[in-house]
């Protein structure tokens, strides 16, 4: 196979390595394919020669699980080396170590290829709040790429880096996934260490991971888990191998007074056709009200925790305001006037909302949802900076404040051609449940690559043992 | 015997009833009580006439564990037909329903002699912060009678209520029940709903329970924990029949950096003795560096769970600051200037610190400390309100900010004749492990009665059986 056509999925990469191929050659391959791309704006710092040097020092396979596998990273989370800038050149330092997940990455032998454009402070679900160009939507250059994740989901999308970590605080590590036809697996809070990430909410930040399959996803996602006593925020959360999922599943759904798609009834059909796979597939498919999750997502940006990313962004908002993206600085100016008491009213509230979903959630193993409710054009943007990003989280804002994990997933296209999926969310640790689902539903495009889906079909779990033994009692 | 020297206790008022007594003789004969003991402060409304009337309609014993058992509320827990002032005057509100709790141990059968002082707003630990009458300490009137729920300790320490509901936010539960030769029991978060309960922190609320006995506050805990779908904060909490703990336990103490009495060598060296009795019934004594616990003490008055307070207060800070008790008012005030930014360092600084002091909990069952580090006269507490007040929270204000569970118990008096008396704290849910290990210590006189201690010995746990059954294969 010719080497621009070789799928940088991870699996295609461990066989070419097998076969002879060198890691140089992929990264230089991998800027090869950023340059034919010609985005500007995908990459704050891309480092070249970093890469090339490291893929050389790799030396011959070792059996690393990573051993030579690009990926790229939000340019919110340190990478020895290379500025972190937050999409802020004002706010930009030199980490002197890489952010924990970093490292464990590039311990388990994977380089990475520098570091990637987002919405300012991870403030955004557009990819159009920064100050660098704008990335480019891999599919259709006509609507947004997606944010905070802006450029780590386009990088993965156009198949330069095989997997590129964003962080998800309000949607951002799935809405770009669902915008560029993308995995985006947001895993349980305090899974994947926030040591060395610039935090927007830090008690709703976490790392998220892209990639081209739900198995990449969570192969990049068992490389970088582990527990950090540095980070407080951190906790001990399972990452099995994936098995396929329980037979007899009951997934919640939006009723149809909840299925908000703002007028899009592609999407409306193309939701209604994947949950109806999912009922074929044997899951008992519950019908819910979802009003009482949007309650709690609209919480995110109208109270107490916009305090918090004034908190993040610090003395910057009144000393130096004129260093922030205008429309940054347009949501955050308004936490200033928040009272520690209002926060706590805040809490008091979510607490009694968190309850009524977390009594709906009872009722379920998981939870499936549109990932976007409807596309958003750059034109929409310009013309309205904040109104159509909100619009982007109504099934993404929720998740982190109800403390669930989830996996955006593309299904296939549309009936207008446009990128169908879907994400799972289920109560926290449940990570392997959600990505096992969203391995049954995974269709369509690669990003924008072209590359065929792999086979995604997943072993059995391992029927139980242990308290089941028969034993043979005689006497 | 006399029906004036009839000892309170819930067993005592069982056998009574047994042997005929009426439930109205005990009620008439708690107010007589009352008025021997002639203190004005204790309740800020005593409800004779209807406590008598529910005595009379309870009829016959129905076997209902708190049939005719007199207990006091404190004046920040609603009880139906009383006001509920909070000991703030102008607060005062007339609740249509009972506290959940409240209801729940009514339903046990139990009588609600009335409503009882409190620091205003339960906020402080001596007693002495309220427009009416200040308690005096059962003991010792030189002393406070300790706070906030001091009408509650008091009133039991004098053997008018059998029990009595206090809240323990920063240790308001513990705190007067070691100034009276109390019990104390500060259950974990959640395991008493707070419907019906005037916040003073709401995330770090509990009612507790004063008693004369390990064995009494639990019977009240067993009748009154219960969830409540009404309270968000409400949680499922084990309260099971108590049992001889596990005879090697390993006890956590301050090592002797960390053992603060502000000089008072007496109450060091009583502590030391009830370590001692702790380490000859067979405990592990494990010497620990209490300065992480004292460094989340500190939060609670120093950031952002003062505008905690101010939220629960509301406008009358701004709006009637003359209807505040100077010295509460003083306190709140600065709790206005703290930003939701402010909050969330707040919540970032105790993640940081609480992850410390699990890390030192993991080691240990349970922690001892003594239960105020040394006592506090009126007059020290008239010449600086504040100070005495703060240093009476040493081992009491870090509790709930940790999610531990608590309980204070007598262990007899000190050499000068003051009542010892430590806390065992554990981590959430071990409730039934501190109050059996205080049972294995409790000692000294019942409050101030003048009653002979009972017998407090408890019955071994069962054995475990299921998973250990053996079973015999042959073939």
């Amino acid at each position: 196979m010719n080497l621009t056509e070789l799928p940088f999925t991870i699996d295609a990469l461990r066989e070419a390595y097998r076969a002879g191929l060198r890691p140089e050659q992929v990264i230089a391959e991998a800027f090869r394919r950023l340059d034919a791309v010609g985005d500007a704006g995908i990459f704050i710092h891309a480092a070249r020669e970093n890469a090339l040097a490291e893929a050389k020092a790799l030396g011959e396979p070792d059996g690393r699980p990573l051993w030579g596998i690009p990926f790229a990273a939000k340019d919110n989370i340190d990478v020895a080396g290379m500025p972190t800038t937050a999409a802020c050149p004002d706010f930009a330092y030199a980490p002197d170590a890489d952010a924990f997940v970093v490292a464990r990455l590039r311990a388990a032998g994977a380089i990475c290829l520098g570091k990637t454009n987002l919405d300012q402070f991870a403030t955004g679900l557009v990819g159009v709040r920064t100050p660098y160009p704008v990335p480019k939507n891999a599919l259709d250059p006509a609507i947004v790429p997606g944010g905070s994740s802006s450029g780590s989901a386009v990088a993965v999308a156009h198949g330069i880096a095989s997997f590129a970590l964003g962080t998800d605080t309000a949607g951002s590590g799935r809405v770009p996934a669902a915008l560029n036809s993308l995995v985006g697996l947001k895993p349980t809070l305090g899974a994947l260490s926030a040591t060395g990430v610039v935090p927007a909410c830090r008690t709703l930040d976490t790392i998220s991971i892209f990639a081209l399959t739900v198995a990449d996803a969570w192969t990049a996602l068992e490389a970088a888990a582990a527990p950090d006593s540095a980070d407080a925020y951190s906790r001990p959360i399972a990452v099995p191998a994936l098995t396929a999922p329980p037979p007899s599943l009951r997934i919640g759904v939006p009723n149809a007074a909840s299925l908000v798609t703002f007028g899009d009834t592609v999407q409306a059909n193309d939701f209604r056709a994947t949950v109806a796979d999912l009922a074929k597939g044997g899951a008992t498919i519950v019908e819910m009200d979802l009003e009482p999750f949007f309650a709690v997502a609209r919480m995110l940006y109208e109270g107490a925790w916009l305090a918090e990313r004034v908190a993040a962004v610090g003395d910057r908002l009144i000393e130096k305001p004129d260093t922030l993206h205008p429309t940054t600085r347009a949501i955050l100016e308004p936490g200033l006037a928040l009272t520690a008491a209002d926060a706590f009213r805040g809490f008091y509230q979510l607490k009694d909302r968190a309850a009524v979903c977390r009594k709906a959630l009872a009722g379920i193993d998981a939870l499936c949802v549109p990932s976007i409710p409807a596309f958003v054009t750059l034109d929409e943007i310009a013309a309205d900076p904040i109104g159509p990003n909100s619009r982007l989280g109504t099934y993404t804002n929720f998740a982190n404040l109800l403390d669930l994990c989830g996996i955006a997933v593309p299904t296939g296209p549309r009936a207008d051609g446009r990128p169908g999926g879907v994400t799972l969310l289920a109560a926290k640790g449940r990570d392997a449940l959600c990505a096992a689902i969203a391995a049954g539903l995974e269709a369509g495009p690669l990003g924008a690559t072209g590359w065929t889906r792999p086979d995604a079909s997943l072993p059995d779990a391992e029927r139980p043992t242990g308290d089941e033994i028969a034993i043979a009692v005689c006497g």
